[in-house]
């Protein structure tokens, strides 16, 4: 199969020359789907006949993409034929199954699975910085990051480039809706269990009146921070944390680079926070971080904490970029850059970079 | 002043021989006071007379202390008469006022307020950590840390005895009790305002939705983090994070660690978290750390991930420890530990460490 993909991938052009390419959004229907289908509606369009496909269970249904209703189709072999760029928002064994059976058919895989992130013959791309990698794709796929690792990446990556990046120590303040759909509804039944009673300030009050309702989450989340994401990988650390440390490395390019990170979800519906304690080779300022990140291409500087300006979640959720604020030097290291870092993780920490690495792709087909 | 104080220090003893001490509690219908009460209910009691004082505007309530309905008094001169120790938790300009007037009268004050906390004069106390610091009060005033401080240090000091603390960097998670009423009043209504709602997804809507109704917090906390806590310090910082900074050197004797804190304001009503990467002089293992932190007083280890144990605001509200769990090693520097820590911050954050550092005087008065 790879080779066949290193073949289709030089015979592309030729194959899309003169006309727009064909899109296919798998999992249409989810959480982070249904966030692609509205960028898909916004974006400058780039692409012929867009696709919608998930489950049997959702197939018939239609959602709008563009302005028109587009009825979904169910996963199968043949909704592939005549795909360019395939976009999979999917549980990983759907990943792990389907994609190389969508590049076989020809396509391009966008894929936001933890599948193929470290495999070393998939790029794994934030287009801010490393854009240039998605043209190497031995197997056909893309790897789209992590949510949380892409809710930070973009502003760490722009200091990294003029300071040279040696550590990072991050802890996240992760949303519900970086569990899907049941991160959300579980929430918000969650507080309106809550809300309006006195609960909160005795052991054990939230707990009993969640009860089991604790879906996804190992622990309330209403009223509380949990400070668990993910599955347990080995020395207590979990996937959601040491993923963030190799990710970072990959798309930095940086395979020493020292991380630790701690991932804590809180209850807010969408936008990841992170605080980032950033040690750089080189003496920093914050003058010029703030320079290099008010310049950087997908991040918005919100830092003027004697005005109360700062980014919050309420704030950024629905928007495009990374939001960064708080830069402080360390006060016992002038080669360390505290920084607070919000991004919608459904749009910039998944649907977006996913858009933005299909249309880097699609670009890419249509050009001699 | 100090001189009387320090005479009255030494004086203390013969005159309190054969007698309980009498205790006064000022700010006694305040938050923070009202966990003080319940408090002092719990413990062996140490006391004789126990004086409720408050402000002139909530003189004459009656509150409960010991099972007895007891009245507030109106703060003045006359009610330090004969009191031993005086509990202060008022705002700063009011501890800067009376505080020394408690002490002119006789009493040892101790402080809840941030005025005396840096006072090379006034000793900041945690008593697992230094009680010894507490006999030496050239004021005749002992204070009591900031709650996000008290919320981890006794974990980090235990683990500081054994491996010799170099680092902390911190990212807090706070409640909002630790704004005081209006904070959790604020919380409340916010939640009540967008529970049942569709609100979180979409770009300002929690702000609109909560309107001016932030209460002491800069930005709407429902559905939402807000990393600022405090006055805005020098170069960006936050009184919140530099006093992390400067009480934990404090307390640990270490006026050279470096330090550096995120702090940070979650929708919990009570009970701070704290994530915290813990540099050390020497090599650390996690079986080390567990086996210091399991036999550290006033510390409660809760670390068994693979069954879902960890620490969280909803468990540890309402108890006395600091809880601990989430201990991870660096995987790129071994000298270095990741903690997850949770303190309820109206107890050992504020009301119990009061009440352990008068218990720790009434000692000392009494012992001939």
């Amino acid at each position: 199969m790879t080779e066949g993909c290193a073949a289709r991938t030089s015979a592309a052009p030729a194959e899309t020359a003169g006309r727009r390419p064909t899109l296919a959004v798998v999992g249409a229907t989810g959480v982070v789907g249904t966030v692609l289908l509205e960028i898909l509606s916004q974006r400058e369009d780039v692409w012929g006949e867009i696709r919608l496909v998930a489950s049997a269970r959702s197939a018939g249904r239609k959602r709008a993409v563009r302005g028109a209703e587009t009825e979904v189709l169910a996963l199968s072999e043949d909704v592939f034929e005549g795909v360019d760029v395939a976009m999979f928002d999917v549980p990983d064994e759907i990943s792990a199954r389907w994609a190389p059976i969508a590049v076989a058919k020809g396509a391009v895989v966008v894929d936001n699975s933890a599948v193929f992130r470290m495999d070393p013959d998939v790029p794994l791309v934030v287009p801010e910085i490393n854009a240039h990698a998605a043209r190497v794709r031995p197997r056909g796929v893309i790897a789209n990051p992590d949510c949380t690792t892409l809710s930070m990446i973009v502003a760490v990556g722009a200091l990294h480039a003029e300071f040279g990046l040696s550590e990072l120590i991050v802890s996240s303040y992760q949303a519900a809706s970086g569990a899907g759909r049941a991160g959300v509804d579980t929430l918000r039944a969650q507080l309106a269990a809550v809300a309006g009673t006195e609960l909160g300030g005795q052991p054990g009050d939230v707990r009993r009146a969640v009860g089991d309702g604790t879906g996804p989450f190992p622990a309330p989340l209403a009223l509380n921070v949990v400070p668990w994401a993910g599955a347990l990988r080995e020395d207590g650390w979990s996937s959601a944390e040491l993923t963030v440390r190799e990710e970072s490395r990959k798309i930095l390019g940086l395979p020493e680079l020292r991380v630790a990170a701690t991932c804590v979800r809180v209850p807010v519906v969408t936008t990841h926070s992170v605080t980032v304690h950033a040690r750089f080779e080189n003496e920093v300022t914050v003058a010029q971080a703030h320079e290099i990140l008010a310049n950087a291409p997908g991040v918005v500087l919100v830092d003027n904490p004697a005005a109360g300006e700062f980014p919050t979640p309420a704030d950024a959720v629905g928007t495009d970029p990374t939001w960064v604020g708080r830069v402080r030097r360390s006060m016992d290291d002038p080669t360390a850059l505290e920084l607070f870092v919000c991004g919608d993780n459904l749009r910039k920490g998944a649907a977006l970079n996913i858009a933005q690495i299909a249309e880097f792709v699609a670009a890419e087909l249509t050009t001699p």
